[in-house]
């Protein structure tokens, strides 16, 4: 088969998913290191996920370009909240325009090697907090990328309909082992199972077979629990 | 008055007229270095031009983002390109996407410094080569910008429809002394007079006290009157 894609892989559930989805078409996958309190324990998962699988992987450190971003997910922002990933305190893990960035390094390098389709495996459980995880967004991106390379770049955008329970279900047929994808804002060794990527690992993962190690499960639990959503 | 807005600055002539024209409101100024040859150079007019005119400024390390790109313009890609800025062998100097990366980090610095204009300087001649360049892009960028941030970051271009002497006109107008500002792909310490953009500003400052040292300047005065633009 043609190997046509660029993935963007942050080592977490739904970008490994998308890697095992299309690793016959993915020629490059790409992960950046933007200085996320995560992106050590992240970047780890991507790694041997792509040797697993034998597909070629760049990574790329982009910390100096977000020395001056303010947000609690990089390493000098404030603390991590905990919660519910759809509360507004989880706005303060926003970091500005961090997908639009991610794509348009992944739109330069994928014209560099002559790939026309960068894989974004945001979802729409995104949407609620993240501005550049919207259709909307992914559709002006594309376009952007589109008009601004010589090969007509463009975002394919897979799971943008999707639930992360969704992608959770999908991945596990395509035969991810989850306790080989990183989740967690706090970016410890293991999950910490409070802050709100880990709540959603572990509500998307209820009904599977979740290898992960928590320190703490009950809290979500009970969060989830309250909410109907258990 | 408001300071609202973000220049991408790389000292060069269109960006440094920029600088000048809209000082009072320019909040920062931000200078990529991608790894090109010339991008030293420009760097030091950038910071010079900053420190001038008392404008906060910032200078952002890309290298390891473009170390997969090619493009001749970077320091391990080929020979610069001489001759005519319009010509196809220019195709050579396009850095994939770069406009596009520059702009995806302005917009979210724009955002974490509460700007919500980024100016780009580049010209109506820019298109001939640049596919970032171009107006379709710069609309479909600055809607993904728009929809992806917090507070509706924005594209302003306002040198979009003029051309290089145009601007040359204006800058001078402005109080632009053009010895301060670089030009030169291959990114010497003197222009040197025949790659497409020395070629270019020799063009645009003719008719006007060009105060550079050129290592040669009868090649582009020859490759101009050929052209019928001396």
């Amino acid at each position: 088969m043609v190997k046509n894609k660029l993935l963007i892989l942050s080592g977490g559930m739904d970008s490994t998913t998308a890697l095992y989805e299309f690793q016959d078409t993915i020629g490059l996958a790409v992960t950046f290191n933007y200085g996320s309190k995560h992106n050590e324990e992240e970047t780890k998962r991507a790694v041997e996920s792509c040797e697993e699988l034998g597909i070629d992987h760049a990574i790329i450190n982009l910390e100096d370009a977000f020395k001056g971003f303010e947000s609690n997910l990089l390493k000098d922002g404030g603390d991590i909240p905990e919660g519910h990933y759809a509360d507004e305190t989880m706005k303060a893990t926003v970091v500005p325009f961090r997908n639009g960035i991610m794509l348009a390094i992944a739109a330069g390098l994928a014209e560099s090697n002559g790939l026309d389709k960068v894989v974004l495996a945001s979802h729409a459980g995104d949407h609620a907090v993240y501005p550049d995880c919207r259709p909307d967004f992914n559709g002006y991106m594309s376009k952007a990328m589109h008009t601004g390379t010589s090969n007509g770049v463009g975002i394919y955008a897979p799971y943008a309909d999707i639930s992360k329970e969704d992608i959770a279900n999908h991945g596990t047929l395509l035969g991810v082992d989850w306790n080989k994808t990183y989740s967690c804002y706090k970016g410890g060794p293991v999950h910490c199972g409070r802050c709100s990527t880990c709540v959603e690992r572990i509500w998307a993962l209820r009904h599977l077979d979740d290898t992960t190690e928590y320190l703490d499960t009950e809290y979500a639990e009970n969060l989830l629990r309250e909410k109907g959503e258990w």
